[in-house]
């Protein structure tokens, strides 16, 4: 990263303040000031610009999961040469995992410039943060390219706020971690059952999480507890938690 | 791309054919040589390094993957800058699926520099070559960087082997390719319905679709139809149809 000094434009912006607050945040000053705005908007605080399609921070988000994706497994493939894909595969997923954004944008503190329409929703899904960081990782990489991306996320993110030994040990434990969650929120759920078919010997299950009536998470394993694991860490993504 | 003229260390390789090989496919002289030799060793023809890792292309897969797919993102971002999110993905999957990966590696003639040991298996999997393909990006991008891994995909992958209009008009049937497919090799194969739980609105199917008497794809959804699409489609993949 080259550019310390602060540039001109950013004394006579209107954004100042914003440009100040991210180059706290980032370590630099923000080229196209647009593309952060963008990336801290919400859906819920858009405006359709086009039919289809709104100005909210969804499409940075496509592009920052995959720019952030890219940048783990570059560092993995480099930090362990002699682990096979399948290692690598696993340790990236945790280190990229939704749960693992939302707290990532908590710690870079992203939720206090969110752009969100809280009326649109009973409770604010806990993911936005976790979306926001996605997006400001797609709008570094267009605002500076993919080797500045890479610097931030290698400098500001991974060796700061990831610790690697604990991603190396630890097995997420979905379910435990949404029985938590849930009992924090005082919400009811059950995992049902809806299908076991085969043979005792090789009996499919399939699972359903259902949270206040409503499905959260459907997943299918030839072992019961598998099958829920999974159904809890897709309800663990889509609650955001 | 700035290297055109041959690198002095290329007269004096013992790889100087292969060498020439790849400048061929790739439009410029590779620096590490041995990045590229890796990106086409099936694990077949691969030796044990160390315990449990192997000199196969996998590890370049896995990169190469990512790699591909930020690219797309990238690509699609800034060609459609009216379609939301939904659509770029989309659009992407159809342009990252292994079927598309396979057809690309065969078109680049990458096929006659695997490095495979065909008696470990009955047929070569279809899957081979893209997965060369994608470890071959994974070695262009550790040898020359992000950037030059970019414009390769873009100015010979993407400009010249890709339609675009095809991608965005054409849904892939998955189970016509599939049948197709199974015609073609003479293998027998039948779509079982494993489960169908819920009520008659709202029934939820498990269909497993077993070729051979293996089964090489399971899928759930309401719709039958699009429970075997969804099936077929994973077949698909495994099969490297």
């Amino acid at each position: 990263m080259a550019i310390f000094s602060k540039p001109f434009r950013v004394y006579f912006s209107p954004d100042k303040l914003f440009h100040e607050s991210l180059h706290n945040i980032l370590g630099f000053y923000p080229g196209n000031i647009a593309l952060y705005k963008l990336a801290f908007r919400h859906s819920s605080a858009s405006q359709t610009i086009k039919k289809g399609v709104k100005d909210s921070n969804e499409r940075l988000e496509f592009l920052g999961d995959s720019v952030i994706g890219t940048v783990v497994a570059d560092y993995l493939f480099k930090k362990f040469p002699f682990k096979d894909e399948g290692f690598l595969t696993k340790m990236r997923s945790k280190m990229v995992s939704r749960a693992k954004h939302n707290q990532l944008a908590i710690k870079l503190g992203l939720n206090k410039y969110m752009e969100v329409n809280n009326s649109r929703f009973k409770n604010q899904p806990g993911s936005i943060n976790g979306d926001a960081y996605e997006a400001l990782i797609g709008a570094i990489y267009l605002d500076k390219g993919y080797k500045f991306a890479q610097d931030f996320i290698l400098t500001r993110i991974i060796n700061v706020h990831i610790d690697m030994e604990e991603v190396e040990t630890k097995e997420i434990d979905f379910k435990s971690k949404f029985i938590e969650w849930v009992q924090k929120e005082k919400k009811e759920f059950r995992f049902d059952i809806i299908a076991d078919a085969g043979t005792s010997a090789d009996k499919l299950y399939v699972i359903q999480l259902v949270v206040e009536n409503e499905i959260a998470g459907t997943a299918q394993h030839f072992s019961k507890k598998r099958a829920e694991q999974l159904a809890a860490e897709q309800a663990c993504g889509v609650l955001g938690i």
